[in-house]
């Protein structure tokens, strides 16, 4: 691609290192910046460093937070000896936007996964027997994705914790609502049948939900 | 969307603001940051925003460029009596990348659209007539999209410079290449039929190119 001018050439590249973005995509986005006032682009600069430069993860369960801890560790009206466990951030927000979770998170920073050389120790494990031990936590649920990492850091973290009065439990596995059964995978289906739950109670959490 | 972090939420509405970036592709980009190092960050934003405040308008094409004249109209090496007339920037990298043109450029910043309420008079075109009259231009040649607002472009511009010594020429229309005949549209098939090419011009143009 050529360029007649290198500070469009160089703020096309930077915009080009993001995940996702070719060069086309970085040019169109470079061009619409240019059209917008001086303030405009100065206050998406600054956001961007600002927030890079002040971003803490919470010292509780290493969410992203502007303090030492995030706005859901240190809200107190959220159940404090429930956690949720999840793999990344990006879980905590959608498990958040159902508004159906009131207690605390956990965010691991990934699951066991030999083959990409992530061990336990790389993940926040210790902290999390840690809180289980001081915070008085009656339940953890695992709220990891359905494949053969999530379900090696289940067991691994369950066995951490077997000496604990903990009750440890993880999110239903089985088949989408406006899903179709002819095309589930056999897997999700013999687990929904395995682990199939009264009519009583599916037609109260409907009613709830 | 649940943010756990203002400095966060803040950063993705940025992105957000973006043309064609939604909110969950900000995020993306947003934890791609925060996992760079502070001086990657740093210089992404600085990038960005000394590109805005510095940038500027060729003052003979209206090009991009970082002085008061672009990389290509500085260059002495390129044929200084033909000039190609773009809509926009984008259009002059589509051409420099086929390495095919070695004149100079004039973008006119739109075309003539009365349905989106742009006149001539919010084009750079008053510039063109005055190059045209000044710098002893030979040809010019209009690249403009091949519809009805770039036609009226160019027969605008075409009267405005009728009483001029200037070859006027506009790039070929017709079947692309790899394109198939049964699905290219009536108007394209027509016009390739009415500007039909010597054979000896056609398979000279392809050995050239």
């Amino acid at each position: 691609m050529f360029f007649s001018s290198t500070l469009l050439e160089n703020a096309v590249n930077e915009f080009a290192r993001l995940p996702g973005i070719g060069k086309k995509t970085a040019l169109r986005l470079v061009l619409h910046l240019i059209k917008q006032d001086e303030s405009m682009v100065t206050q998406f600069s600054d956001t961007i460093a600002h927030m890079r430069k002040e971003i803490k993860f919470c010292s509780r369960c290493h969410n992203i937070a502007d303090s030492n801890l995030c706005n859901i560790c240190s809200n107190t009206m959220r159940k404090q000896d429930l956690i949720c466990v999840v793999e990344n951030i990006r879980d905590v927000i959608a498990i958040e936007s159902t508004q159906q979770f009131n207690g605390l998170y956990h965010v691991l920073g990934g699951v066991i996964s030999p083959l990409d050389g992530i061990g336990p120790d790389q993940l926040n494990i210790e902290s999390l027997v840690q809180r289980v031990q001081k915070e008085n936590i009656l339940e953890i649920i695992f709220a990891l994705n359905p494949n053969i990492q999530g379900d090696t850091t289940i067991y691994y973290i369950g066995r951490k914790l077997k000496d604990n009065p903990v009750k440890i439990t993880t999110i239903a596995r089985g088949i989408s609502f406006g899903g179709e059964l002819e095309f589930a995978d056999e897997m999700t289906l013999a687990k929904s049948i395995s682990n199939r739950i009264p009519v009583e109670n599916y037609i109260s959490s409907i009613s709830n939900g």
